[in-house]
């Protein structure tokens, strides 16, 4: 198989944009990612498509718009992971051989469509008949971790401190405001432990990546960097789950992704994960391995994944302080990690940053311990 | 690249079973193609799911329901293609040499959905404010095809009554009735030219395959059928398209999937086609190369397409007859293939079938010239 590089990156700003049509957020996107890699759009061989919730053939209706057509289009879902599986599908594709270029793509827009409820089950309704909507999913996790471990409400809380501090430093986030623990702490109850502050927003918005083939990396300028490893791995059934305060499907998923790139935790500069409440957070950092398991409480509290720590998370400010429009999100941290590992993340930069990992998780525990998990693996 | 195999294949009844899951729906056909191929379900590797209306993960919810999980899921939607753009995507894996044997299935649960009207635009419905629901596009297809090339209301209902003869012959199809050409032209009026018995209905069912790299085709009692070319196109914007009467996109995905088996359109043996509605197996005949340009009237009129004709296309009853089961039709096409290659479809083998092509086409005019069109080649 090929080695694969994202050449060029581009996103929307997250937040609520009703007035934006999916093809315009779409749009901007690639546009900027094409700009950013210097190519052309008829050099695009085929794209992947990341939307969990925008009904069909979205993909197509994006490149139709920007008159890209024609070309083998493939739309991903995988709730919260779609933008990041599509990104592995699009890896497998250049790797393969099949294409050179390819565009992957992530869009979402979420602010005119809910009453604040998103269930992946249209047909049972499980999750909202058993109350199991995500906050609610999440909070059992983060009850689990606090009986388990000992992790403290504070704890919880600094994560979404830490992101809200990087996230003022993106232009790109939804929400730039620094907030104090107590803040977040006294904010509104969404599913207890979890407070307002530390629940993700729905978001619009939208990200795209263009992957291209070793083959064509000839030029410097283009400051490639490497899709050195990437792992899926989906739900299992809930019976089979021993220890609801750890995320064993992250953890099948980052042994894939890390054997793949031959690394290890240790290697790891920086970090983006799954921030969709905050103990998702924290579950993610103990199987991607940067503290042991039933420690991540302490990691946060001692500054470690903050910017200038030893393992920065979430510079970008993580789904908490940038957004969460579910099928960019995956790709969006991509984009994140392109400019850090290029040294372009300007304030919110992670000095030195050599090696990068992604992380999303797409669905709650209604039926399985999370329904789909990648974790992708960049270097320079 | 490797070679790839279908080596197992397995569907449920098409129709109205509003009283299954997706869940149940999947499971049986996953069950039928693992005994088809003889395999356990620990020898799979990764999955794709075909799957458009159905919500969120819907591949992980009916694995992990089966007890298969952990492993990679991909959902894949592509309108009425979404079947067959997974089955590309899993032919892919397993010819990149990810993993040894992938399950592709498709699954879908329409009947306790819908009012009749399925959209692909959830957020403009441009289609249903404009009128251009799936039936009013192929009905401008059909006007177009019979003021272009003179084709008759009589040979376009000439599809139905073949599909329909075929459909006597499948006992998985939805209906099992004989119709004359007079009975097919007086059934109501849904646009003109299209009457009722010219349209496909919503159905529900699942079909799965089992995909297995030449490598692990050992014992040649397992009757490998081999992907020899698999083809994607998306469409284009509408002012591009200079013909509405002829089906660029599936010209173009045929191309492709031609010149990667390297073989050319007088090779077919049987086809499988989507026929939506009547004009779209005329439409796609043509552009598959079973007849000249417009020709296609003449060429069912003759007898040719019908089993014991020179080109038998959809001997299962295709969509009119069989069903449509959206994410399940495209997987379901090469379940059909699979026994008129292996020489097991009984009353409706094609004679001395070697090479099979199956053909799906995703969405309709409102936007696009179609959204997605995969034609997949299968030999023996």
């Amino acid at each position: 198989m090929r080695r694969v590089a994202v050449t060029g990156v581009g996103m929307t700003l997250f937040g609520k944009q009703p007035e934006r049509s999916l093809e315009e957020l779409g749009r901007e996107a690639i546009l900027a990612a094409l700009h950013d890699a210097g190519l052309e759009q008829d050099r695009i061989g085929a794209a992947y498509c990341g939307n969990a919730l925008g009904g069909g053939a979205v993909g197509q209706r994006v490149l139709a718009d920007l008159d890209i057509g024609g070309l083998p289009v493939v739309n991903v879902e995988a709730a919260c992971a779609s933008g990041s599986v599509a990104l592995h599908e699009g890896w497998l594709r250049v790797a393969a051989g099949m294409h050179d270029v390819v565009l992957v793509f992530g869009v979402e827009k979420l602010s005119d469509r809910f009453d604040g409820v998103i269930t992946l089950d249209r047909g049972h309704e499980s999750e909202t008949r058993l109350g199991l909507t995500m906050p609610a999913s999440y909070a059992f996790i983060a009850q689990r971790h606090m009986a388990e471990h000992g992790t403290t409400r504070e704890q919880l809380a600094l994560v979404s401190v830490k992101n809200h501090k990087h996230g003022v430093l993106n232009p790109k986030a939804q929400y730039r405001t620094e907030f104090s623990v107590e803040e977040v702490l006294t904010s509104r109850m969404i599913a207890d432990p979890l407070t307002l502050y530390q629940c993700c927003a729905n978001s619009d918005g939208a990200a795209a990546v263009l992957l291209v083939a070793e083959d064509l990396i000839h030029d410097s300028a283009t400051r490639p960097v490497w899709i050195r490893g990437t792992g899926l791995a989906s739900g299992t059934s809930l019976r089979r789950v021993r220890d609801m305060s750890y995320s064993e499907i992250a953890a099948r998923a980052a042994r894939a992704a890390y054997e793949q790139a031959d690394i290890s935790p240790e290697d790891v500069c920086v970090a983006e994960v799954h921030d969709a409440f905050t103990i998702g957070e924290m579950v993610a950092c103990e199987a991607l391995g940067f503290c042991e398991r039933g420690r991540s409480g302490a990691l946060v509290e001692t500054g470690e994944t903050e910017l200038g720590g030893r393992i920065p998370v979430n510079p970008s400010g993580g789904l908490l302080s940038k957004g969460h429009p579910v099928g960019a999100t995956g790709v969006a941290q991509i984009v994140e990690l392109a400019h850090q590992l290029r040294g372009e993340a300007g304030r919110r930069q992670v000095e030195g940053a050599r090696i990068g990992v992604a992380h999303t998780l797409g669905g709650g525990v209604a039926a399985l311990d999370g329904v789909a998990c990648a974790v992708t693996v960049l270097g320079v």
